[in-house]
């Protein structure tokens, strides 16, 4: 990473943890492996405010992205929104009133990452029903990214959703659908695609020259030859040996119970998974606070923490900011590769 | 438990680990916290050579099992079937022609437990595929022993599958069945009759005066108030809300992915998961070695090793006993208080 880049963190719903976490995040900046620089998106009055309303002493400096890296030591890089728009959000009451501001941040720190200024994009958790009141159409903040990555009318790319920590690292091929969606779309071309994703970025933003994948079946003991169910022996199998047939390093389907041990994970570097809880128990098991969440498959780094904007806690100071820490610390990293 | 009754322990698939993983747990009888009286049900010469094809120096002594706790101490009591059955198994070559000796172990130990000659009953892993050549046409081990439970034409318990470890203890709802029939089969009377079974014998055979039961969600967040699958608003909820009424301590649906780490655990006694991957996912994550197989709901206590019959490695001597020790333990512990 070009030291002289910040990362860029959107505001996320303004009456959730967001604010707060970035606000502990900075001022933990120099503990442990320390933090990269990053400036938050957003109304450098409103985080002073949110500041004083949890007790928190934390200087704020209204910035531009080219002075954010200069200010980090001394104090907490805001940008204000390009239209000038004010935050009066209340924590704990989420309110469409603060739908503009949510979206403007995330569309401006995309274009910061995307042209260059900042290195990477870190995102702060939104609510999406409070989203969809003001007219928002996709199925998730990640969805809404893929297509802002991308000039209009060019083809959006897959967003693939690779949730990561130190002791395992997965990726749910299907995401936020209905259990009883996920057979019919589950294709081999989703798992391919999804695969040879995952298998390129984690060269290209990790480092790892060969990645080793696995896939996880979708029926329990991944079917047992047919006998429970035929998606793993008809769709995985065949995907699979597509994949081997190109120099990918998969294996599968695997029965994803005997899938997360110890043992078991220190012979893949990820593990893909065909349904959401598949892939999200084990981690959430094994690293419930130290989860981060990496969009791979679009033309720029993005993490986020691994939780949501937690209404019910939110103002009291007494979230954790240590997923937003490490979602900060792997987007410097990535972004020293492929940012 | 009455300290003169043993435990019986069935054969298994005598091509797999099962005759030396009672061997070896039988030589560690006496580590750690030890283990409760115990006798195989098979035939002794097999057991003899196979302890000395793998170089186990086990001696073996023919049993009655009333004589099984006296002759504990000095040998591995193995108690003949009663057909006079040889058994002359190759490990690792499952034949068809063993089945009528796994099976007819099962039958006698079900009868030794059902009369009270055994304390309990723990069986070793077999293998479906093997049993179905020669007509066997149960889904399962499980379902084989429920139906041998009660007197023909009775109507046949319905078995709940508790998987336990110190650490957690999980119970799926569906087991070994497609995904794809998950959403038809999950009723309402199914996880009340299961609750209702997993509530009893908590309080009955684990002591457990007032069990604090979790259920996890159908969908990625238990559905999201209908928006991801509405099976865990129109099904689950409801079907919590009767338990309630019933004065059973349930929580639910949760959403499955941060329903196991350490915080929440701590919360219940046993959390129940509609598909089988959600409940063994994380079970086997977190306790690979030791967890083991509990069959709640039959009127006698049944566990087992919470492993398959393993062909692969069978005969090598190189299995580990530790999940079939925590079996015989938990049994014993079980049937001091409902045995």
């Amino acid at each position: 990473m070009n030291a002289h880049r910040p990362i860029a963190l959107t505001l996320g719903d303004p009456a959730g943890i967001g604010p707060e976490i970035a606000l502990a995040a900075w001022r933990a900046r120099d503990a442990g492996p320390g933090l990269p620089p990053f400036f938050l998106v957003g109304d450098p009055d409103f985080i002073e405010r949110r500041a004083s309303e949890i007790g928190l002493q934390v200087p704020v400096a209204e910035v531009g992205p080219d002075w954010a890296v200069e200010v980090f030591p001394r104090a907490l890089p805001v940008m204000p929104l390009p239209s000038g728009a004010r935050v009066a959000a209340i924590a704990g009451r989420p309110d469409p009133a603060n739908a503009g501001a949510t979206l403007e941040s995330i569309t401006t720190a995309v274009d910061l990452v995307r042209s260059g200024t900042a290195a990477a994009l870190v995102t702060n958790p939104i609510a999406k029903y409070v989203l969809t009141q003001v007219g928002f159409a996709y199925p998730g903040h990640t969805e809404f990214l893929a297509a802002l990555a991308v000039p209009p009318g060019e083809p959006v790319p897959l967003p693939v959703m690779l949730l990561w920590s130190e002791t395992l690292a997965v990726v749910p091929v299907t995401i936020h659908v209905a259990l009883r969606q996920v057979p019919e779309l589950l294709t081999g071309d989703l798992v391919t695609r999804t695969a040879r994703i995952v298998a390129a970025d984690l060269t290209r933003c990790f480092g790892i020259e060969r990645p080793r994948l696995v896939l996880s079946g979708l029926n329990p003991h991944a079917g047992e030859a047919g006998t429970m169910g035929t998606e793993d022996r008809d769709v995985l199998e065949p995907a699979v040996l597509a994949l081997q047939n190109e120099g990918i390093d998969i294996r599968g389907p695997l029965p994803a119970d005997t899938l997360f041990h110890e043992r078991a994970r220190a012979t893949y570097d990820v593990a893909l998974c065909p349904t959401h809880d598949q892939a999200l128990i084990p981690i959430k098991t094994l690293a419930f606070d130290e989860g981060v969440n990496v969009t791979l498959g679009l033309p720029f780094v993005r993490t986020s923490p691994d939780h949501g904007t937690a209404f019910d806690i939110a103002g009291r100071g007494i979230a954790g900011a240590d997923s937003l820490m490490a979602a900060l610390r792997l987007a410097a990293r990535m972004a020293a590769r492929c940012g």
